[in-house]
């Protein structure tokens, strides 16, 4: 059984196309490269009703892992925290631990510019405020601190919006978890390459493969205009290593070569030496 | 009252991150630009259960517009429609304008080649086979047609996922659509860049002026490290040109900048005179 993951992105740059959702498929790869499934990904507003109404959906699907991006941070639109804390109906109140998280991070800023450490602003407080019965993790790279609430059969980790401190607090405080979730479970993939075929010929050749190697994934990723057709045909597994997956790839991609070059296709088995 | 939409991305590929969802980001922009509000974008996998469920959930919130991008094309995984007809309890059965369009389209490839147009394979009948009672868009770019579903109070568009032919369909016939749903409300946005000021420093100040000018969204990104801030804030409204949006935004900047300035950081009206 593969461990599942869903991942909520809050903030309005990305319903309006401001900014583009690298951090979506930045995790997406991640978790999947860890043998984690992700199942949806879900984008919403900053906005405290609607960021509940959105975790509880997630959690009512029971996945394994929830991750959340954004609305970590002192501003008056951060409102991540206060999304959790309706959604679980739990409090908020200042953590101690995020508290001197903060007060460190700004104490660190304050050296390298030569100057005071600063009162203690409200926006700082507001960083260190979480939810009740919720733990902070270490923001190696910015002052936010990320945030993780253990329920019932699901983990919930959030985290900042901007990419290299989601990356940090994800890599130093959640991959430990996927990796341990996932077990022996990997994910497998492999491409290949084809010319002079198109999609709609395709179809059935890829419905026979999937047949005949019922734990292989195979999708077909057009990349050259439709009377000039170019194709990635990409194949992936969830398997343990003792279930020899990448020989299985292998088996899959050999055949639907053989099915598409008899199809008067041409097939590369990597990009370098098409 | 601003008309709302929500985005539907279906693909694996997008769930385990080996594709960015640039699709998500220009239709959010674009819809965004002609007024309309893109209040959620949920990515699922290609699984027909699983886009019904999402479809149901995103249709029971009664948005003015559903768009979805991804699953119309000629192989197995391409499931979009089967999740329409499930989620709508809509039998599939062959269009004959959308057949009529997938085989002009094959004619039109095999004249390019100089070839026969070909028998009409099970995978072209495939993208012509649409749940009951929707209509078939126009493909400028590739074979699979677009398809449009009016229900009540909302019109569900499916658009394919390679870029260049949901952006063909999308611009030809669904940007009318929206045009005529946004009437006089247009979106408006404007920035300005602020150096040698910390998030925490401007979060009361961005308080301040969206109290005074209730009708602006103001939100601050990051650009720089947190030790050497650079933010840009982002000044947006949603309004009819006789409110003057363009005065309101202006209005906001001019006294956000006065704040900044007094609090010792240095502001640019734009990025080429910093």
């Amino acid at each position: 059984m593969v461990a599942d993951m869903e991942i909520v992105c809050i903030g309005n740059e990305l319903l309006i196309g401001k900014v583009v959702n690298t951090n979506a498929s930045w995790l997406g790869k991640y978790a999947t490269s860890l043998g984690i499934a992700v199942k949806r990904i879900t984008i919403c507003a900053d906005d405290v009703p609607e960021i509940a109404v959105v975790l509880r959906e997630v959690l009512s699907r029971k996945p394994r892992f929830v991750v959340t991006t954004g609305g970590l941070g002192p501003t008056f639109d951060d409102k991540t925290l206060q999304g959790i804390g309706e959604a679980l109906h739990r409090k908020l109140q200042v953590d101690p631990e995020a508290f001197r998280m903060v007060q460190e991070k700004y104490a660190e800023y304050a050296k390298m510019r030569n100057m005071d450490v600063g009162e203690v602003t409200a926006p700082r407080v507001k960083m260190a405020t979480l939810p009740e019965k919720t733990k902070a993790l270490l923001n190696p790279v910015g002052a936010a601190p990320g945030v993780r609430v253990d329920l019932d059969g699901t983990v919930l980790v959030a985290l900042p919006g901007v990419p290299k401190e989601m990356e940090a607090i994800f890599e130093a405080s959640v991959v430990p978890l996927l990796r341990e979730a996932a077990g022996d479970v990997g994910f497998y993939e492999k491409s290949i390459y084809a010319d002079n075929v198109m999609e709609s010929v395709l179809a059935p050749l890829i419905d026979k493969v999937m047949q005949d190697n019922p734990f292989v994934y195979i999708k077909s990723h057009p990349k050259g205009r439709e009377h000039k057709p170019h194709m990635e045909l990409h194949f992936s597994t969830f398997a343990k290593s003792s279930e020899k997956p990448q020989e299985r790839l292998e088996r899959a991609a050999v055949q639907l070569a053989g099915l598409i070059e008899a199809n008067g296709g041409k097939v590369f088995f990597d990009l370098l030496n098409r």
